[in-house]
């Protein structure tokens, strides 16, 4: 039989598949504080051909999504399959001479997303992700706005990895945080199982249509990170932490493309 | 030493209690369906002294809350405290000559909600619920307006209990969907450990405050009640569907009252 | 009608119940340590009435319980229900002249054991629990034998509580622990929701009936305690760690006798 | 700079991959049981290469494991990432002659192990599964002896997918259950980012080392596989459930072969 699906698990009908090939489209609220790390370290986190910024920025982003895929309409219909969160960590460099981001780490609280992010190259692992969501009325939460304190963290087996905290001192119209606004250029890698070179290894950027930001609310923020025994994030101990954005975002992955990496790990 | 605390666990500064008393604040997304079950069995779900509404009315309400306690700011701080979803079922009924509703089964997915809820007279146990929930930019997800379509299920113990889908046609300034604006009256019930009669055993029903709602969008819906070997609830399986409703509310309790039942279960 | 249930939620036939009362039967896995904390500290989380040891004596223990209900075989027939791990402190005091254990804190993972905990006076708030499991055959993890170590830990809303090993080099054909085998004096308290006293406070035991234990595995351990935002678990930290044990114990409950406590918290 | 890991994420210490290569070992514990399914659909999950038994014969099986990698201590050491459950059905059939099982569906409570089955093509998505433990005293359980009864049951996005009992009957010293002593021949898959055909599709089997069975309990056993939204399990309902396995198992995975599978899915 000709077996069906873009992804594990195949049958002949392909509707058991995890995932069905891009356009997929994600809506969702964002969380994130820019934050200097060790310039060094941040420097051993760049593969070959990525240069880094050399000042050792950084971000730490929470997003809760809505995804979305359009050969698959169960992904948006069922809440325990589309809605996600996730929370990863941004370095900048340049990349043939223009700007890009990495995401060394990054944990998320849905297989579907998990799989999703390892084809692209995000380094995904599961982890358990708490944000501060905006309430409409009444006073047991806080409402997206100037005065209000947004909160997130993200725990992986048991450890707590990361907490933040942003007071909203500004709302701007035109602002994009540079954790989410800048392009993210991927390692995709796939062992292979017989002991040879990996059977994936390329770097890889997205392909993204319909990028938008609503209004960006701005302000002081806080940022710790946590040991744990299978991370490495306590290397990135801020040295300083910067402004924090709460906002909503949304856009489509329509594609991908992706670059050979040469024996050797070179390009 | 005296131990302070609302709740267990008691220390001497009281700062591990679970819970501190009222007054609670609520704000949350709701979406909820109404439907009629078999009569006799809403009327077989009715303590002594509650006179079933008779035509077997029902709703089936699931909630994703933000929560606040003005004694411990911690609660809202911590998204992963202070937010929970839950899911419950609400029958309809008169006392004293008075419309009542009655929570016969309700599951949510926080321990602090689900002890909050017991000393309330909430038959909390905990179960997984997934909400649509609204998105304002983008095509990840839904916008809560008139052509959405809103989706949710709880489970517990890997049983689906409540799958419930509405599809906004119509939106509305002032509008109360009967599951949220009837006041619930309760049973407390905490056992005794020696054998004797129940500790605790009275109707109570909660001092609330500041009740918002905002816009109402409502249409057709669909339920379905599933099989579980711990619970009742396809007894009550839908002899026909009615409204669904989708909105935003809010509202504090301020405390409660409790009227005793005497031996044999009669007020 | 009247409604039946030894616990919420009840109903005409009572099968909805989290709980049937007792006898009750539990069967385990226990990883254990003994620890010293601070005697002042550990002083002041006594109730009145039960005089401290002094020494700043203290346990945690890792508990992986299979349980059963006379009146309710569906506890032990669905794993999802009867099984569940546990972690507490133990500390120790005298009550009447005789030896007595206190639990100041625990986390449980089953809803069905928060509630069951609650009603006895364990003050169980929910957490997620790992512990080392002895396995038969091949080298996927290590046998309850002298030379294993043993691992477990215990976070709730992210946050590390206590993460302990223990280095088997001992067994014993009888042996103690303290931890398990001194008699537990708690606390039962239940608030009422009318702003008066507690509906129920009063001191606890249960009646305990076919304890056994398996062969004792004895040896050096490490304990660390963890801060959280919501525990004053850090304030017994370690001066000393002792002993730890690996071993099964089972026993039943069979009831409880209750000793009211007296306005202002005095016997 | 050289990024290393054999999976990601990569840094230059290799530290925070979530898997290091085999050697891999495997110590658990089994439920399973043998059932024939529609012989027709089980020839439709089937790749080009693999003749079907025709006789739809299949198997569910639960396994409770500990494993670890030689390469990371980390894994066995800490249980909340080296212990998992998993929940899968076996179909059998012929390849180049000889037995070969393939695994259609599995789900997994852990990303670790998520992704090493993805690795060697085992169809992984997560799920959540409780399964019987024998426990060694007492009657909060049941003993792996002839008289008990084992349940398991696995759930994904809220919905049961299966439930399985067995009543133990028949102790063997040497008998190899079908679930567990058959070959597996997997698929490979990963996909390009770039629109393009798979980056990785080939049959792929793992080499097994040291494999273990203990004594085996056999008896009369239910299935009931359950419908989702986004499986095609119900398509295997039984036609007749057979005998039913309680054990323990071990073996080590050193390595894997792969087939690449040409153009148009053919071998």
């Amino acid at each position: 039989m000709t077996l069906r699906g873009w992804t594990l698990p195949q049958t002949d009908t392909g509707r058991s598949a995890i995932l069905t090939p891009p356009p997929w489209h994600y809506s969702g609220e964002i969380i994130s504080v820019d934050f200097t790390a060790d310039a060094g370290v941040v420097a051993m986190l760049m593969p070959p051909g990525i240069e880094p910024a050399g000042d050792g920025s950084a971000s730490f982003v929470f997003a809760d999504w809505c995804s979305a895929s359009d050969a698959d309409p169960r992904i948006r219909d069922d809440p325990a399959r589309g809605q996600y969160k996730e929370a990863y960590v941004v370095v900048y460099g340049t990349y043939d001479g223009k700007p890009v981001a990495r995401v060394p780490f990054i944990w998320v609280d849905n297989d579907l997303s998990l799989v999703r992010g390892l084809i692209q190259g995000f380094p995904k692992k599961l982890g358990a992700i708490a944000m501060t969501r905006a309430v409409e009325l009444g006073s047991g939460g806080v409402r997206k706005e100037v005065g209000s304190r947004f909160a997130a963290h993200v725990s992986a087996l048991g450890r707590r990895l990361a907490t933040v905290t942003v007071d909203l001192t500004d709302e701007h119209e035109k602002l994009y945080p540079r954790g989410i606004a800048t392009p993210f250029l991927h390692t995709r890698l796939w062992p292979s199982i017989d002991g040879t070179a990996p059977a994936v290894h390329e770097l890889s950027r997205g392909a993204i249509a319909d990028f938008e930001l609503g209004r960006v609310f701005s302000g002081s923020a806080t940022l710790e990170l946590g040991s744990s025994e299978f991370e490495e994030l306590d290397r990135l101990a801020p040295r300083a932490v910067g402004t924090g954005y709460v906002h909503s975002a949304a856009f489509s992955v329509t594609g991908g493309t992706a670059i050979p990496i040469r024996e050797g790990g070179t390009l």
